[in-house]
């Protein structure tokens, strides 16, 4: 089975849907026959490396509201991620343009550790305050990921080597009709939007794997595929 | 609530499929609140309108077996037809190509028609062994779904009007990973594939319904969609 999962780095629900995800996962029997693919997703694509203003102030400009407000409405965030085991440092937060961590991301992914990259990144983010966006950060992530330095230099710095890729997973996202992350998508069929309460997670997985082990055979023969059935 | 039923008029189990999913439909309570859309899905693009073998015989080749083989898979899947109350003349059925068919269903569409129309093709080639790679068959069909025939004239004879659209659904399917047809489209979401029991499009129904209405907000609340969360 397949579960892609698209997610922003600087999305709080997707850090804690992540881990949602892995509680059920890890509690789904046939947890060794699932793959799970990274995809990238930009909240704010737009949004520069280094912007002049804090998180709170840019994301009040954007709903129409107070610094305060944005503040307390993180604060209220920060408190749930802390029931998932997360915390979130809001006040200190370096907001910030996620393409290069995404595509860091996808550089790993060719050496199977985009799990750990991405786990680097989300606790980068929210819980230690580091600035994400610049590439000291992301090369020292990479290191502790066990990616090696010159091959991560030359991916960041020299070329622009996964822009591609990462533009294709939001392009993606737009022609599944996501409307937010964390998007879950089981075996192309079965989707979860948003971070989930754990049993989702667990009832999907289970849903999808009756259907892929049991009702396969009777679901083929009573489809077409081919040219004529 | 949406639902896009992407299917082939060829497509035994899109026959069957319709049946079923219509039977779901009916037995769901919100059933008033569901848009139906219909998708096309052409098996074989390439397969000319007049085909020089019958299709036991275009299918035996593609499947590496005998006509006779073909036959018997033919006649198995008309018995299973006939509990969903449908009746397939495999012997004297007249295989084409169904551009032009799905076309008119897509002309149809503008007048709220395309359902109409969909029944009078599946009923035409199934059990009435009509050629519906034929305008004058099309035509015949359009005209008792209510089309003007002028209109219908012009828009099978004189111009290639939703050649686009036809292959544009196609395409879509191709994109959402769509292995064969008939496949169920809820919402973006909750997808069925197959000539799936009444029952399991009863239960997507009311899954997806139950998303809408009562976790719309949960939902909005722990996913984030614009540029900051």
């Amino acid at each position: 089975m397949k579960v892609e999962i698209w997610s922003d780095i600087i999305c709080p629900f997707c850090y804690i849907g992540k881990r949602r995800f892995e509680a059920g996962l890890q509690a789904f029997a046939h947890r060794d026959q699932v793959k799970v693919v990274y995809r990238s997703f930009q909240l704010d694509p737009t949004i520069a490396i280094h912007p002049d203003k804090h998180l709170f102030e840019i994301a009040a400009a954007k709903e129409g509201t107070s610094t305060e407000v944005m503040a307390k409405v993180s604060r209220d965030i920060a408190e749930r991620a802390k029931q998932d085991g997360l915390l979130f440092n809001y006040d200190t937060v370096k907001h910030t343009n996620t393409m290069d961590a995404h595509r860091l991301s996808h550089f790993a992914m060719e050496y199977g550790k985009e799990e750990a990259v991405l786990e680097l990144l989300y606790k980068a983010y929210f819980t230690d305050s580091l600035h994400i966006g610049e590439h000291e950060t992301l090369l020292s992530l990479a290191e502790q990921a066990g990616l090696d330095h010159q091959e991560t230099v030359d991916m960041l710095l020299d070329s622009k080597r996964y822009l591609t890729a990462v533009k294709e997973d939001q392009l993606a996202a737009k022609r599944l009709g996501v409307r937010g992350v964390p998007y879950f998508l089981i075996n192309n069929r079965y989707a979860i939007s948003g971070a989930q309460p754990v049993g989702a997670f667990i009832q999907a997985l289970e849903a999808a794997w009756k259907e892929v082990s049991s009702s396969q055979k009777d679901e083929d023969s009573d489809m077409c595929s081919d040219g004529i059935c």
